[in-house]
Order: structure tokens, then C-alpha cells, then sequence
């Protein structure tokens, strides 16, 4: 579905992100947006504070307001169709709190393998590999879901932490909301689970270490039908959606790899009427089936490795060439969980109105 | 990377597929091939028949020679730079093993979700969800292995069946190579393994069932600098390449979900010089950071589900929105990993040409 | 609108050409076709008949059948939403015709550029340059047609030969029929001037020489609204689709080069309602304002240079770098342009076909 | 070669606009910029400049200093290879001239157009159909100039007046430079027709009318190879490039619709061997052969209507469905040629820039 471009995602709502995490600011262009739409930044502010840094004592505490301007797209409060830029300042940039990564490459992250590539790179605060890149991601996916908010009312995406580090959670997916997510400042609905998470984050932090867990993503009331096969299938696209975000290491949907462990017949979810809705018993199958949405709940869980930013002293080498080593300063997520569940939601989001459109575009013919 | 079309993969090196598995026949017309790489269909043989039906007694019993041809773009043994055109023909379809599959949804199959979707479907052998699908994209695969051994001549791609069922494997990813794969027809490296998996996958056949696995993936000699953040992460195109890919249900890079249980200081890959290269201690990241390789090995699994078909009788409904049961016939793999092997080569071998070219033209002012 | 891959075209409805003028045969992939539409060969071959060589004794007397085959995408009748791949056979090449070519590059054709860019061609019978690939284009747009016919059930695609060398015709635009343009073999509907074109076409032909001309495009009950500014623009998309034609030299739309020189209170078309509609008086917008179509026929004009091969000699260069000359032989047109006028009519197709996709895509907002 | 997004343009050189002529700015995202390549706004101020509103007394009043940023990619001097982000503030907007506008569509303007396909429009100054939408063409050209002076030194694009109205100038081709060009306001480099040019603006403008014309572009230097047919043809995408901009009626390129008139004996461009290249006698072919560059100067001509938004009385319609009259106030060009010449080098620019590094990533075999 994505198009072929570094920095830009969709085919037909597509979103081309901007922006280095210390310069003039982030931002993003959506172009393909249906006319007509209500918006303002009103809409967009509430998921950006989301993903803001600063927001509880578990995360990051860079002081960034994140506060979204909407420069073009938009007239007298609708869409106009045309191309929506969207920007979001820079404020706190500390460019002196990453002088040594001008030198030193850090363990596990993007310096190295920037140089590599671009043979060039912006050395204050990671550049374009920081997760700051993904407000333009979050500031579009808002946008997205107002557009599926129209065309598929019913449609609700959620997202939240199941696991950090060692620790699980127990969530019913089948009542989860999003102020059971929002109830604490690790976005997990396991309460229990949460103080552990959050004692556990703490603890790392004071370590100088860095803790990873997975996000568990769900989507009730997608319509059958989304999806295009052979390349584009839903669940490929929610994948390079996913696995395109910073710190991620695994994505599966539906039984996912505990699914390679079973046999046909204990897999399969049998079909069944239920008002005159083709509906399965059980959801293997995670809500798509062959590519294609079947109007089951789309369930699927991303695998985030932990922060590579430490500030415990590791083995590296310099830029020159040299072994070395480097004990990071800056201001760093100990775990990015908490903050990254309205980023899987966003590119959820993203994912599904692109295929929203593209059905509504492929099937035009009278049935 | 992939360019928003359905069927088409790539932006430079692009693969088009076409085809049902009971139709005229499948192909594929390659766009963006190099021009002057020596190619005939002997380069492409060899793939299509690893992945080629009744091969051996535990893969399904179909007989098609998939013998290719090559219907434009070469002239005299050389590629022109103009689009190449292969094609297989279908020979052993029996539709009338289907024929309950016209009014009877497989569960867990495409048959309810193709037909949600178009309205219509070809209900003889799946269709275009059916895994013959896959024809074109390793036969346009062995032509990008073609144009990655002249442009990166020491890049080698290898994929192996790690685990069937509960069954895993000891592989040392060091030293495996191609003969080790291809001594059986499991295609595990680990001989003991190999051959509870043969033993495994016919007591499910017997048993009317199937059985899942899990596919490792592995890459070495792939130059750093390779991946186009921040949507075209090396990772993220890997796992939309592979989630493409029929019954699949999960990608993990490196670490995978097992890196979200562990800390920073541990997950770490922490760098060092060696004869003049910046190397990691370790390959947790799998050989990509930041969304671009490394010039480690690059490393993934692969989660695949049992096959959906089985002959036990099963629940499910009918086209007419009946509730009903349906025991399958047909000729089914009990267990796709074996033929999938070459497939998830193969799109790692699109992938990886594909990035190449970009970063080629990306990297076009000295340095 | 058209999407960056060499030979591909379209952004939802898509097609990708291959095949050589002499090789195994030419084809086209359609991929995005809306499922459910009714096809078959015998709603592409009558196109295809139009534009096949030997229909008329002022074309080339080449004996091809250009008898299609639809190899995927169709069951039982109706398209699948899969791709369609539709196939001819090459059938009556004579390379040997072209042997001298394989030396001598023939002047204003592509045998030198296709040297140069690719450093390998195939020099039987002009290879991918010649007009023989357009099969696919005319075999494709036959479909476009019929999803168009149903889309928008009152649009009609018409193109005729308007001028052949310095002989012009005299055309109502507002009346012209199908009929008129296929009366006689130039394709021009003024009948006096159709004579003197075919005089001066066989006198061409004669002399070893050929001649050029022009064909205009209309198009009539396009809805307002198709075009996306604002680079696909449907000006601008008509002008690529035109000049990615062999042999085309120009692309104008309503007064085209003609409105340059005039005021603009003599060139704006002004508004006025009729039955409800607006309405312009006059249309030296040629039905596109800002580049979406305004409701009002579109008219468009393209100009094609005199074919290059001719079988006077002339001075040229040889593949190996010395002056020498060429008087080809080989059996060419002495003029396109009659079997062109399906050809435009084709690329017509193509560009109002995927708006058409577009615009409901992006309109799908309650008005 | 575009990418099949409505405000996008370019395959490996990828621009994206934004922005109405009243909102908050205009500009553009370019995505795929080399790396490494030395860039500041003061390379981007010069082409701004010359497209600039105010600029001499034949061009519209307003007064925009258009003063551009660099936000992003960019870092000490150097692009980043990431995405570079460049904004131009509006300052002197003044919706109030235009608010009859709300109401009355302005003849043969995209009023009408845009609110029958969007629903709804910016109606204040033109929105995202004025011209001001090209400044971020312009911007990102310049960035493309800077890449092709490096990948091909020699290359040199310019554009000029060639006719304004019925007044034609003489200009010999082969030593025209940019100094001449820009030694007059009209950027006609013919001193007599610039004057008579001048003289002719000046009194439509006394006489609230408007004029067209043409202007003619060349490009030197361009190696050989440059083109991807069948559908990205050099002269393809040109045509697309110039019929994108607002007020294109139409494009030729070499002998274009003079060439409809000619033979084949006359109109062929015979070759012969010069200091070792293949170069051609004459250039009707204006530099292309067969879609591709032959290294010949690359000629071509575009024509402008007369700007449709006049001071004139002319019958319209409302946006209720009324007839009326209009009257537009506002400030416009009466002529937009002078201001189109650095537009049409930019999309020159842009669309050579995109080929360039395409053939370097399709050339990468050993010759």
C-alpha cells in the first residue's frame, strides 16, 4: 500500500513526514484527504498530547508542547482537499547533550548506519531516526480517523501496553476501552500489571538501562472486504506499518507465531451465521483472512526492543575508526511503550483509511 | 518500498503478478530490470522447481512441470532494460475438486473474504489466493538474485525451516548453507529435526489435518547502507514482503519478540573495529538499525499457520448464508513450509535488489 | 497520474505493457479493474482490429491476427478484481528485413537513443519502440471503455484524423459520429479530404517518403469534476498519455497554441445556466478549467511527425562509430496516423477511466 | 515519471506542494535529495526572486517578498538525505478583493471547476489553482538544479518569451544565454519584440484585459540515455510538467505540430559522426528519439493562454445557479509569461533531475 517514497505512506490518504528531532521543527503534508471534512487543530492536539514527551514521570523529560499549526488544507473549518500541511516546532532542543555522538556511535541505534548510508547526519539528538519523526505520523493518523469516523462509523481502534520487560498483563479484549488504557500513565488496562510495569520503567531508569515490552493493537467494527491482495493484504501493510516504526523487532496478527505451533484443525475458526452475518467462532485469524478484513475484531501485537539510549558506559566505536566507549547523556525514554501506543494506533489508523478508500475506489460496480 | 498496487512490488526493481491457480496460467512482467544482464530461463528453473508441486511425498500431489518462458525483454541471452515477461501455464487443474468450494466456505481460508470483497470469486483452487500465486514472484526473484550477484557479489540469501509444529531446530546460522537446507525435503538444516518434522507432517496428512512452523531467514554479505527510513526501513519492507505471502502470521527481525523481554544494557549490540570495519559484538538488531542494514547478517523468522484446507469435517456456511459443514477434497500440503522455503528467498531477494537500486541512485554525489 | 514505473500507467486503474515487435509476443497487465464487470475477447479484439496492420492498402501490408487472449482476472464471464493479463502472439516477424539495422541506426528513430541508454537492443524490427506495443495500451482501454460505459454511462470517447500533411478537413465537432471517422480507411471523417489524404499517403509510400499529420481527440458527456490538481491535472495527464506515444510532437487542449494569441476577454469562455447546469458559451477551455474537466466536451489535438523509417536512402552513422548510410527496407507505415486514431482514443480511455477511480475515491464525504 | 499523487511530482527526485495562495504560506517537501549535496536558502532566493510578484511594472503589484526556510534536512551546510522541507510565508494576502468571488465564478478561471469537484473551495485569491502554488516548485527546482550541475556538469536549462499575443521574436538558439534573457522585464531576448511585448501588456492592462503567448525552453548539455519508455518518455513527462502549470494550453517539442507538415525525407535528422559521437544534422527531433535524450539540445514550446481573471464585465453564473456578470477586482497578472519563464525552467528542472538519477539506478551493470 505504502508508495515507494522514504517518507511517504499510503496510496490514496497519504502522508509524507518531515522534520528532524533538533532543526526548525517536524511536520507533515496529507495529500489525498476528502474534501469537506470538519477540522481544525483541535482535532489533531488531543493525540499529539498523547505521544508529547513530558507527560508523566515515566517518560522522557524533554518539556516539548507539541503544538500543532495547520497551514494549508483547510478553509473556514473544512477540508478542501487539497494538501494539508501540518507542523509542529522544535522548543527544547539540547543539541550540547549529544556533543559525543558527533564522535561516538551509540550501540544499537541509528548513528552508525546513518553515517553509513547518507555519509552524512545530523549528530543532535538522533535527526531523522528520533521518535520525534512520528508526530507527523500521529498529527495525520488524527486526521484519518475523523475520514473513518465518517465513512465506517462504527470503526474503533485501540492500542496498549500488554508487556513490559518480563511483565504481562491480563486484559479482556473483548471490554477493553480506551480510559481503561488511559487510566494510568503506562497505557496498560491490567491495573496490577501496570504498577509493576511502572516500578519496573522506574527501576531502570535508575539503573541507566532501558526496559522494551510489546503493544497489543486492536480493531472491532472494520468492515469486511479491506484489504488488497496479493501485495498490499491488510495485515502487510499493518506490518511495514508497524515494523517502520523506531525500536521495533516483531509484529504478528492474529494466533501470530504461538500459531505456527498448531495444527489445522485447532486453528481454523469455523463459520457461523449470527443475524445474517457470516461471522467465525473464534478469531485465529486475528480479523483477516487471505489479506482481506472478514469483520471480525483485527488483533495483532508489536515487539518493541529496549530504548538503545543508556547512559551505563558501552563498548563503541568513534566515527574515526577508533574502539571507545560513550555513557549517554540526554533526556531518553527508559522504556517507550507508554508513549508509543498512540503511534501503533496512528499508523492503525493510517493503514486502514488508505484501504477504506481504495475499496470504495475498486468496488464501483453495482452488486 | 512496494508501490501501492495490489499486485505490484518494487519501486525500481518492480514485479507485477498476475494469475489464478486454475486459469490460463500465472506470470509476472518484471519493470526496471537492468539492462545487459546475461538471462535465460535456466537462471529461473531451478526456483520454480524447489518450489514446485509434488517435488516430494510430503507436499501436495499436484503435477506441474512449471516450466517457464521467457516472452520478452531478452534478446540474444542479454536483458534490454525493457519489461520481461514470464509466464508458466497451468496443466493439472481439476476444478471439480472444488466443486462444493462454489457454495461451501473454507474456514480460515480467502474463499468468505474474497467473495465479502469483490462480489465474485474464482471458487476452483482459490484462485488468485491460492500459494500458485507465488510463481511470479520467485521467478522474478531469480532475476534479482541475478542482478544482486553482479551489483553486491558477495551477498548470499538463505532461508531454512527452523521449526514444524512443536518441533524445533539447532542451526548454527555461522556456517549453515544450501546443501545443508536442500539434503531433504523438509529443507532443516538439523537432520534429526528434519526428519521428526517429515514424521510430524505425515501424521498430520494422515490424520486429514496440517501443521504449522516457522521459516529463519538469513542474509550475509549485505553491504551497510542498505533501507530507506522512515517508512522504507529495511525491516519494515522485509515484513511486508513476507506477511504478503500466503498463511503467514508473523515477522520478527533479530531479537524479535524476545528482545521486548530484555533490557537496554543487554540487548545492546555494542560496536567494535575490525580490520578497518566498524562490526558489532553480538546481532541482536538482526543485521538493521535504524531501518537500514548494517553490514551484519541479516536475520528473521517467519511464523506460518497450518494450512487452512483440511479434509476433517469441519463447521462453516454456505454462499447462500446457510449454516452447513464442509470436509475439503483437493490436493493440499499438509504443511506449507517446505515449498515456502524458496518463496521467502525469494522475496528477500526482491527486496534486498530493489534497495540496492534505490540506495544506488540515492548515493550519486562523491563522498 | 501516472506512477513512476517505466512501463506501467495509472494510478488505480493500472497497466503495465511488455512485449517487444519481434519476440515472443506483446501483452498487458491490468491491474485495479473493479471486479464484476462483464468481459470477454470479443470486447477487446474489435479495438484491436482498428489498429492491426494490413486492414487497408495505405497501411503496412504486415499479416498479423492481433488475436487477444485473457490468460487471468475473468471467471465465468466477469472480471475478478484480480489482475487481467491479455496476451498476442507475435506472429509474422521478419528480422531478417531488419538485419542491416543491426548495424546502422536509422535516422530520427530510437535505434540510436535505446544504444545509448541501455548499451543493448533489439534491433529486429525497432524491438519495444515499435508501435506494435501499443497492443496492450488499445486491449486495455477496451476494458477501460467498459468500465467508463458503466460509470459514467453517457461518456463517449471519439478521435479522428484531422489533418495528413499540409491536407486539412473540415469537422462539426458537435455532430461527428463513430460512423463518419470509420467510413473510410484514413479514419478522417470529412470525405474529400479523406481522399486526398489517401492520395497523398500512397504517394508518399511512392516515393520511399511518408508523411505526418494530426489527430483530434473529443471527448463528450464527461462529468465536472475529473482531474486532480495539482500535477494530475487532466491536461496534463491527456499530454503524457499523448506524448508517450511513438511518433508525437505536440499536445494541445481547447485553443491550445491558437489561444496564445489572443486577449483574454476574446478567450474566456463565460458561464451561463442551462436546465440547471453551468453551462459555458463557447469552449476555448476545450472542457478542462484548473485541470479538472468542467462538464463541457473536451477537445484536444495531437501532432505526429512523418514516420522515420523510409526507403530513401539517407546519411547515418553505424553501430561501431563510422558515417555511412541506410535505405531501409522492412514494411512500415507511410503514415500512423490512420491506425493511431484508436490509439488516442485508447490513451483517452486510460486517463478518464483512473480519474474517474480517483474522483469517486476522494469524493466519498456527504456533499 | 510523477507518482500518481494529486500534488506530488517526480519518481526518485520526489516533490510535494502545499499551500493556497491565502492561508498561512505555501511550500513544498522534496523527498530523495542526494545526500551531502551543499544547500542553503541563498540557493533557493535567486529563482524565488525572479517568479516573484512586484518584481517590474508589467507583472501584478502584489507584494510578497517571498522569503523562503529551510526546516529540515539540512545540517551544517549539507543535505541529510532526509526530506527537505522549505516554507514561504504569504504576508500581503487580501481576501477582501476577492469576496464577489465567494459567490461569482470567474469565466474560464477554476472556481467552478473546483467547487464541482471538491464541494467546496478557498475562494479567497484562487486558493491552491493560483499560481502562487508554483513558488514551491520553483524552491525545490533549485535543489534539483544543484544536483544535476554536479551529476551532469555540462547541463544548462533555460527558458524565455518567445511570443506575446501575435508579437513573435527572433532568437537563435544556439547562443542565447541566461543574460539575455533576463536583460529585459518580459525575459524576451529579442530587445525589439521585448519592447513591442511590453508595450502590448501595458495597454491590456490599461484596457482590463490579459494576453497569452508562448515561451520556448532549451536545454544544453544533456547526455544521451536520459527518458524511460514506454510511458516515461523525456518528452512525456515535459508535457506533463508544462501542462501542470496554471494557464498551459499546450506543448511541442523539436519541429512539434510544424512537423505534422513535413515528410519524412525532410523532417529526419540524418546522422553523422563528430569528434567521435553520434550527433545529428539538424533538430527536428528537438533532442529526443523514441522517448529518450540523443544528446542534442532538448527544444520544446509552451503555450499560455491569456490570464482568465480580468477587470472586464463578463457574463457568469453564481454559485447559487444564477446568471450575472463579474467585474474581478484583485491584483493579477495581465500577462503571465514573464513570471512563467523561471517555472518552466523549474519544471524542466525537475523532471531532468528525476531522469538523471533513474538512469544511474537502471545503468548499473558493467558497459
Amino acid at each position: 500500500m505504502p508508495v515507494g517514497m522514504a517518507s511517504t505512506f499510503g496510496t490514496l490518504f497519504r502522508i509524507s513526514t518531515w522534520g528532524e528531532s533538533h532543526g526548525g521543527g517536524v511536520g507533515v503534508v496529507i495529500d489525498g484527504c476528502p474534501p469537506r471534512l470538519p477540522l481544525s487543530e483541535a482535532d489533531i492536539q488531543p493525540d499529539l498530547d498523547r505521544r508529547r514527551p513530558g507527560q508523566s514521570d515515566i517518560v522522557t523529560p524533554r518539556k516539548e508542547s507539541d503544538t500543532c499549526t495547520i497551514l494549508s488544507g483547510v478553509f473556514r473549518g473544512l477540508t478542501l482537499g487539497t494538501p494539508i500541511s501540518i507542523m509542529v516546532r522544535n522548543s527544547d532542543a539540547r543539541p550540547d547533550a549529544y556533543r559525543e555522538m558527533e564522535t561516538h556511535f551509540r550501540p544499537s541505534h541509528a548513528d552508525f548506519t546513518y553515517q553509513a548510508k547518507y555519509g552524512v547526519r545530523n549528530w543532535e539528538g538522533g535527526g531523522r531516526s528520533s521518535a520525534r519523526e512520528t508526530i507527523g505520523r500521529v498529527a495525520a493518523a488524527a486526521v484519518a480517523k475523523k475520514v473513518l469516523s465518517l465513512v465506517h462509523p462504527g470503526l474503533e481502534i485501540l492500542a496498549w501496553v500488554s508487556a513490559v520487560h518480563d511483565i504481562t498483563s491480563l486484559v479482556d479484549a473483548g471490554t477493553v476501552g480506551r480510559e481503561d488504557i488511559e487510566a494510568n500513565p503506562v497505557r496498560c488496562p491490567d491495573p496490577l500489571a501496570a504498577a509493576a510495569m511502572t516500578d519496573r520503567i522506574k527501576a531502570a531508569r535508575a539503573a541507566g538501562d532501558s526496559v522494551g515490552g510489546v503493544i497489543e493493537g486492536l480493531v472491532r467494527g472494520c468492515p469486511p472486504g479491506l484489504g488488497e491482495p496479493v501485495f498490499d493484504r491488510l495485515e502487510a501493510d499493518l506490518a511495514k506499518a508497524m515494523l517502520s516504526l523506531p525500536a521495533t523487532k516483531g509484529f504478528e496478527v492474529g494466533s501470530g507465531f504461538a500459531g505456527a505451533c498448531m495444527t489445522g484443525s485447532e486453528h481454523n475458526d469455523p463459520y457461523r451465521m449470527e443475524a445474517g452475518h457470516v461471522r467465525t467462532v473464534g478469531n485465529r485469524s486475528g480479523g483477516v483472512q487471505g489479506g482481506i478484513s472478514n469483520g471480525e475484531p483485527i488483533t495483532f501485537r508489536v515487539a518493541f526492543k529496549p530504548t538503545a539510549t543508556i547512559s551505563q558506559c558501552q563498548a563503541t566505536v568513534t566515527a574515526a575508526g577508533e574502539d571507545s566507549t560513550l555513557a549517554a547523556r540526554g533526556r531518553h525514554d527508559p522504556c517507550v511503550l507508554p508513549r508509543a501506543v498512540p503511534i501503533v494506533e496512528a499508523m492503525t489508523a493510517l493503514v486502514l483509511c488508505d484501504h477504506a478508500l481504495r475499496q470504495r475506489a475498486l468496488d464501483c460496480l453495482p452488486r
